[in-house]
């Protein structure tokens, strides 16, 4: 039979990084490329007990749920957020599967296929992805070290009257970058200003390599969630286990119904056997202790990588140190095509994202994203050996 | 701030159903609204050890997982569906969060807003809110005791070129009703001539009263997966437990494909923790011997339910015997609200689903959907005693 696909499913693209991910599964290729959590650092014993509280809490725990997700887990978030300066009450957060499915509510809810959103440049691409589905044209405006240039963005606000504006500004997907507070404030103002709503992504924030710093929300700095100018979403995917899925969105709650209806008719509510167990895990484990060792774990991780990149003394190879995420951004020697580069490099046994699919417009070939969360020690060490390998196999044919 | 929504967004009602499970939560409220199975008959411990053995697998257990899904779980699928005569690998299954979301990724590829989808009248309404939200024209082909009138949608195709024809033809939601056999091929062989997917929802037919009744599957008269007319979708909600929100698609490989691009977008993949629990539990537990034993409660409270109905009396209302399922599809007397009845209801302490709303057109105002599954014994009686009172009551009004 023939099958006629939707136009805009048949021009997006598939996550290079989720292809990359199947093709390594289960290979014994050294990967670079997937945003994947240590497992070793998973709080698995205390998930399992926090599960089988679960169980012991009554039959009833099986059965269908809420859209809007679990209550006691949207209040033992909303005094989590509470902690980091956003007041929302239980009503004004939905529970989603994953923060993606909150980007894409958000999306579906508020915007008409030919509307544009203004992003960062280069921005996550599952964000990209979700734009495209939805028929909106996504338009960027500069970005430097501090966070988004405001003067483009005010001028693409202005010229193009964006719908929404979608940003990760606490290390970034896939840069690592943080915002300056100036800058988010200024965003924020131009926001107030022009009557645009801010999706601020943050499913990274509470990874920070120094305890001690402070990136303030863009919602904590907004300071109320009604009437709000931001859509707030995260996960606990990063932070507890991705194979719980669960994600939030925290907005006006008008917002957030109009998120529940579109949900209700998307999947009628994420699993509730997660939701149940976090709630669980929430009551019974130092959540915010283990967020310290696994940033710590993961500081480490990082300046292992750096070590190792600053040992292969790459000619024309640069990165900013990222002060927490999972991701090293690197910049690669004018004209060389990280695409290419990647084929080479799984051939040798490494992967990593490549940069150009992160850009919605004027891709930067020369770049590539690297996960340093994942493997460490002698995996990592072996694996950047690889790429060098590769790199420089790559730069002697070219 | 002034929040603009889509319109296809602000037109979406609400599901009753869900909107009464919210008001009913927690609530003295006998309902027979919700399609809840029994929780008593979860097989809870056996899912509390098919956990248990998840976190036992390994740390791996709780990372990121494939969009398409669980592959072990797939190739069980894979293995169940052949028993009941559906030939399909691993790779012409996706799993979803219910079954909800694989109609919802199905309809998200393979239509333009404006696009016909054929239904029954009345439908499953959580299917019509999702045409609704792709902006969909469901247009209903009259149906009876045997399913679709074939003349009727032999029609409708003609005139109106449906990109999809959305049925559930074994123990329909709401009206319980079973297609017979000679419907079932005569609809496939339309849809062959004039070249249209059917989307055959199969949420219920596993739940059979009589062991031995045999309603051969759209799918499986198809004979075939590559090259189908059939998109079969499932859930393990009304045969394992709700709270582990796994359903499944099976379809030509191209049409899985586009459906994991766009569930890529939307979640990046529903709970591998449910997926896995699933996979566990289908190693260690008859779960073929456990859709007998709740098929058979299930229908010990069908007729419970026919019985304290008969012994009523009401003159004017009128069913017919489901043989599988969870509703009972109540035909009330002649211009009587059923909207208006069901306020009157909650009054008195009870609770059901109008039927307007499964109508995609010429809503009929006198029906009420009744679930059997969910709560029985005394709770059953005096769900029906309150429900006789706001009759009597309301009927002595009007």
């Amino acid at each position: 039979m023939d099958y006629r696909f939707a136009g805009r499913v048949e021009q997006l693209q598939s996550s290079v990084v989720r292809d990359i991910l199947k093709l390594t599964q289960g290979n014994e290729i050294i990967s670079f490329a997937g945003g994947l959590p240590a497992e070793e650092l998973f709080p698995t014993e205390a998930i399992r007990q926090a599960a089988d509280r679960v169980f012991e809490s009554g039959r009833s725990a099986l059965q269908y749920g809420l859209t809007e997700g679990y209550l006691p887990l949207r209040e033992q978030l909303s005094a989590r957020m509470a902690a980091k300066g956003m007041q929302a009450d239980p009503g004004e957060i939905i529970l989603t599967t994953g923060s993606q499915q909150a980007i894409d509510l958000a999306a579906r809810v508020l915007t008409e296929p030919g509307d544009v959103v203004l992003v960062e440049n280069p921005t996550y691409l599952a964000s990209l992805q979700i734009f495209s589905l939805a028929g909106l044209r996504p338009v960027p405006a500069q970005s430097d070290a501090e966070g988004i240039d405001l003067e483009d963005a005010e001028r693409i606000i202005r010229q193009e009257r964006p719908k929404l504006v979608y940003i990760v500004p606490t290390f970034g997907n896939p840069t690592g970058r943080v915002w300056s507070e100036q800058r988010r404030r200024g965003l924020l103002e131009l926001c107030r200003k022009y009557g645009v709503l801010i999706i601020e992504d943050d499913p990274y924030g509470e990874i920070k390599f120094d305890e001690k710093a402070h990136f303030p929300t863009i919602a904590s700095l907004e300071g109320k969630t009604q009437d709000s100018h931001v859509i707030y979403t995260s996960s606990f995917s990063k932070i507890a286990a991705p194979a719980l899925r669960t994600g939030w969105a925290v907005a006006d709650r008008r917002i957030i119904s109009m998120m529940a209806k579109a949900k209700q008719a998307s999947d009628l509510h994420s699993s509730s056997l997660d939701q149940q167990t976090l709630y669980q895990l929430l009551r019974g484990f130092d959540l915010d202790a283990h967020i310290r060792t696994i940033s710590d774990a993961y500081g480490s991780r990082m300046r292992e990588m750096q070590a190792l990149l600053l040992k292969q003394a790459w000619s024309g190879v640069s990165w900013v140190e990222p002060q927490g995420g999972m991701f090293l951004w690197l910049e690669l020697p004018d004209g060389l095509d990280a695409e290419a580069l990647l084929r080479c490099s799984v051939k040798k046994g490494v992967a990593f994202v490549p940069g150009s699919p992160f850009y919605a417009a004027e891709p930067q070939r020369n770049r590539a994203r690297l996960n340093f969360t994942h493997c460490g020690g002698e995996r990592m060490a072996a694996g950047i050996e690889r790429l060098s390998e590769a790199l420089g196999e790559f730069m002697a044919r070219t």
